[in-house]
């Protein structure tokens, strides 16, 4: 049976020791004290451990089953639902006008890390419903606010986002979902949807879908699409429920992983619908939700690398294998741990520098999308908005290879299903893809974000990391162990910008050869900064004479691997992006 | 349904062109000619489309099922083998003594490529019984040969490892399996195999599996390991079936791939069992199979690379999504397709120069091996010992990377099995585990492979890369656009080895803590080697005036890319590598 821990005490640390959050001048910031924010993380935690970890191996074996129409759950998975209902788990950041506890984001995101690295699939349930709602939320109108976010802030009903098409997913103006205006100002809506998570379950009374779809006679293209709500069931005036809707499952898709989440076929035959904001601005209102959408399976790709690591380490530490070659470790025993060996350690400490670094990165991000919410700052926008290909394609790649890492610890029970740990390889293996495959999210970050508003975001990007070595300048070994390197990725990161500022005007195959390469190096540069931050913050409690020692030396050791053994990684990514399109486009398309 | 065709003129490029097998002063190469292999081949990859290929997934939807003590092996399986066996596919390098056909190794290797591309888990049944023949050809007694081999040859006695045991599997030294001596000269085995390959099945009619096992009174750990034949019905004097050997089925994994192939538990009870090879010295005779078996699983990560990356070419060819950012390319068409995008081109050039240069290497590693056993070559012999590791650890590392990339291409199609592309992958996993997991490779290379013979071998591999540079400078673009990239990582490999001796001997940490680094850095050198000799081999076809220049331009426009993009890894392993253990062993091991 694996483990897990909520990992408070670190979610603590970045939250206080290096965001120092209650400091933070954002609306709502000053009640995150640390014994608050603390007994929200431990209660969190308690859920993930006792209801959702049991369910998730559940959720896997069992997966979804569609009968006569209707999707039913795995075992367990009903009153798990309840008990997060109960407990207020699905309102946490949510509008208190509509029955929301109102808090910051980035305490939401610090909750949600432990219940999705406790149950991926299952929480998946209510991350799409906090997408569905924060786009009604934004573009509704008041009504359909009154109507419909009350219920899914509770997740009484549940929602859903219907975007892929089968033959178009990347490239949605080529969508064929047709809805056709009413006299009473509603939609019929049709057409066929695919790979919809949460599509139809057993566990809500409503699941309200947000469905874009195109109006006849509207612009070409992505340029006549619009949003449409699209409830299972038809709400009457008075909230309560009627007629069943003209939408069905068509089928569940036989997946890699997530099992416990019902991925959907959904067929749309005249269904009512509601235009959600403008007409044929659809893309704009559903970007609401991807945005959110992005962020969220960032934050997947490290938690489930999270759980994986956990449960490596335990082994490690428990299976005899060999001995060490410095001499015995356990000489009352018949081998030692497995841990004591060097590449296992390499292996644990790529882990462990990934999955911490990544923690800071994600809640870092989250603050700045509660300054850019809360206290209208553009700066903070502009800079989650560069960031956000990054979070997603850097922690979900990263993610996968860290649990896949994780799994090699285990041998060859590491293959079995039994240990549990092919489960997290294969739940974190989707994260790589929806929500924008990782390519489209580094073509996303090198093709728009890049230049954006004129460059702006990304030169406050390098202005931050110049500020910051300058800033904490003077001590000898954090300066050559922490800034210099970092300063190294960050000119690194530099040059790569220049490359396709250079080249990419004759060219723009040659930045866009070079995106994905730029997406990793981008994130090792985040990483570099989060790591000096968190070992400065650590160096800083030590000298305030936290006697908590074990702990900020760890996370300095920590830190110093990650900035010696993964950092180095940026000047491989220069070497490649400075070769630009060449060797890249070389082929004809036939001599593949 | 995924595709296939099996790549005979790359493979016959690979034999003819640049590793000349026709020419070579090895037994038995001189029948080796182009019209020949080609026949094998074509004829193989005709078995692998037609028959293999329809199974593989069906093997992995049904997989294996235990039904009253025996093995029930997926729907149709059983029909392919017996076509295996009648085709001669099961005997092509086995000894004409005991009915095999006696051609060289690299034959068999090319062949076994592309059935295992079609149906890893099925190809697994015959894999482990060439490793079974092989270790009792070398190890065997006359009388054993006579008894076994022959059956073993056509597969009607198919054949398994068993070394792994619940509490140890690295670590054999600790294993409890017993062999109480008989009156008789045979031996009573009793003990519990875990993870055993095509364990049980249905489609042999004896089963043929050697055991390791400890004689009471032996030396401590793995100098008192012996190795059994442990037939699971007994083999009387005239060769037909008696009773039913002491050894059962205990339980089939439930594993993340490869379920076509039935991996057991085995319970030995008092199982007749005969000596293989000296007393105490079971390890040796099981290195003869180990060393096989890390080839073949080298072979079976960059096959099913090749297979997924078939697919992803077709997939990228065929799915119309986004437009070229170059202009239109398709422009009748609602879209371009995938293929046109730069991301796309890096993601399938990284896969296509991945498995074509994992190809040159298997089949020059095998010629290697033809040459180390015909010609009693001794550095042939020191060369391939020095490679397996990697060829073992970096194909399957990266073939199951290259997997995963291509399962990428497909976006959200490629994470539901409809496509085929998560079995790819989830095969693809377990070669980076088994005949020894990856990490345990790295330790192999390094911990022992540089160092044997004074370090001889790697000497050699330095000089040999040194003297083709010298030999083919000249072409001053072939020395730029290969000799020059090759030249540099060789170079970065050599400064890694020098900062092992340097730093090892007052710690081995420092240098096993680099050595999953120093495995892929020489894994890049080969496949740069392996490149620079396939661009060459090219460039002479054309001055040749061979006419299939679409051909060798592709080769060689291939080569480009790697040189440009994959070989400047070895400098970011290399900076891993002379940042020591510090930072890897700075932990407690409770700080994890």
């Amino acid at each position: 049976m694996p483990i897990y821990n909520a990992p408070t005490k670190d979610m603590q640390f970045i939250l206080h020791n290096v965001l120092k959050v209650s400091e933070q001048d954002i609306d709502g910031y000053e009640e995150l004290d640390r014994d608050f924010t603390g007994a929200v993380l431990e209660e969190a935690g308690k859920v993930a451990t006792e209801v959702l970890l049991p369910l998730n191996e559940v959720g896997d074996t069992e997966g979804c089953v569609l009968e006569n129409g209707v999707v039913r759950t795995p075992k367990g998975f009903l009153e798990a639902f309840q008990q997060m209902k109960d407990g207020g788990w699905t309102a946490m950041d949510c509008d208190p006008e509509y029955g929301g506890q109102g808090l910051p984001y980035v305490m939401h995101t610090a909750a949600q890390e432990t219940l999705v690295s406790a149950n991926m699939a299952f929480q998946m349930y209510q991350g799409l419903t906090h997408g569905a709602y924060s786009a009604i939320h934004v573009h509704g109108s008041p009504e359909q606010k009154a109507k419909f976010l009350p219920k899914m802030v509770t997740c009484e009903w549940t929602g859903t986002m219907n975007l892929t098409e089968p033959h178009c997913g990347t490239d949605l103006g080529l969508m064929r979902t047709k809805a056709e205006p009413q006299d009473d100002g509603s939609y019929k809506i049709s057409g066929t949807k695919i790979f919809i998570s949460a599509g139809d379950h057993d566990m809500a009374d409503n699941i309200i879908h947000l469905v874009l779809a195109k109006i006849p006679g509207g612009p070409d293209g992505i340029k006549g699409v619009s949003l449409f709500i699209v409830p299972k069931f038809i709400v009457k005036e008075d909230g309560s429920l009627g007629d069943r809707n003209g939408v069905e499952v068509g089928k569940i898709e036989e997946k890699m992983g997530i099992h416990g989440n019902s991925t959907c076929v959904m067929n749309y035959d005249n269904a009512e619908g509601y235009l959600i904001g403008e007409m044929h601005k659809g893309m704009r209102a559903m970007f609401v939700m991807m945005n959110e959408a992005r962020m969220g399976v960032g934050l997947q790709g490290y938690a489930q690398a999270e759980i994986a690591y956990q449960n490596a380490v335990a082994y490690a530490n428990d299976r005899l294998q060999g001995r060490a070659v410095t001499g015995d470790e356990n000489p009352d025993g018949p081998a030692d741990p497995l841990i004591v060996h060097p590449d296992i350690r390499r292996n644990l400490m790529d882990q462990k520098s990934f999955v911490e670094g990544a923690r800071a990165l994600t809640y870092w991000g989250t603050t700045l999308i509660d300054r850019a919410h809360k206290n209208d700052d553009e700066a903070a926008e502009g800079l989650i908005s560069l960031m956000t290909p990054v979070i997603k394609g850097f922690l979900t790649d990263k993610g996968f290879e860290t649990t896949v890492a994780a799994q090699q610890v285990f041998g060859g029970h590491g293959y079995i299903e039994e240990t549990g740990m092919s489960q997290y390889a294969r739940d974190a293996r989707i994260a790589m893809i929806y929500e924008g495959a990782n390519g489209v999210q580094a073509l996303d970050l090198v093709g728009r974000k890049l230049a954006q508003d004129g460059g702006k975001h990304v030169l406050a990007f390098f202005e931050m990391i110049k500020t910051y070595i300058s800033e904490n300048k003077g001590d000898e070994a954090f300066g050559a162990d922490f800034l210099e390197p970092l300063k190294a990725a960050s000119k690194d990161l530099q040059a790569a910008g220049m490359y396709f500022m250079q080249n990419g005007m004759k060219n723009p195959n040659h930045a866009l050869a070079g995106s994905y390469d730029f997406m990793h190096m981008m994130g090792h540069v985040c990483f570099g900064l989060m790591w000096a931050r968190m070992a400065k913050a650590s160096m800083d409690a030590l000298a305030a004479g936290d006697t908590d020692t074990e702990f900020h030396e760890t996370k300095i050791a920590t830190g110093r691997y990650y900035m010696a053994r993964q950092l180095p990684a940026t000047g491989m990514h220069l070497a490649r992006i400075n070769t630009g399109a060449d060797t890249v486009m070389a082929l004809d398309a036939a001599n593949f």
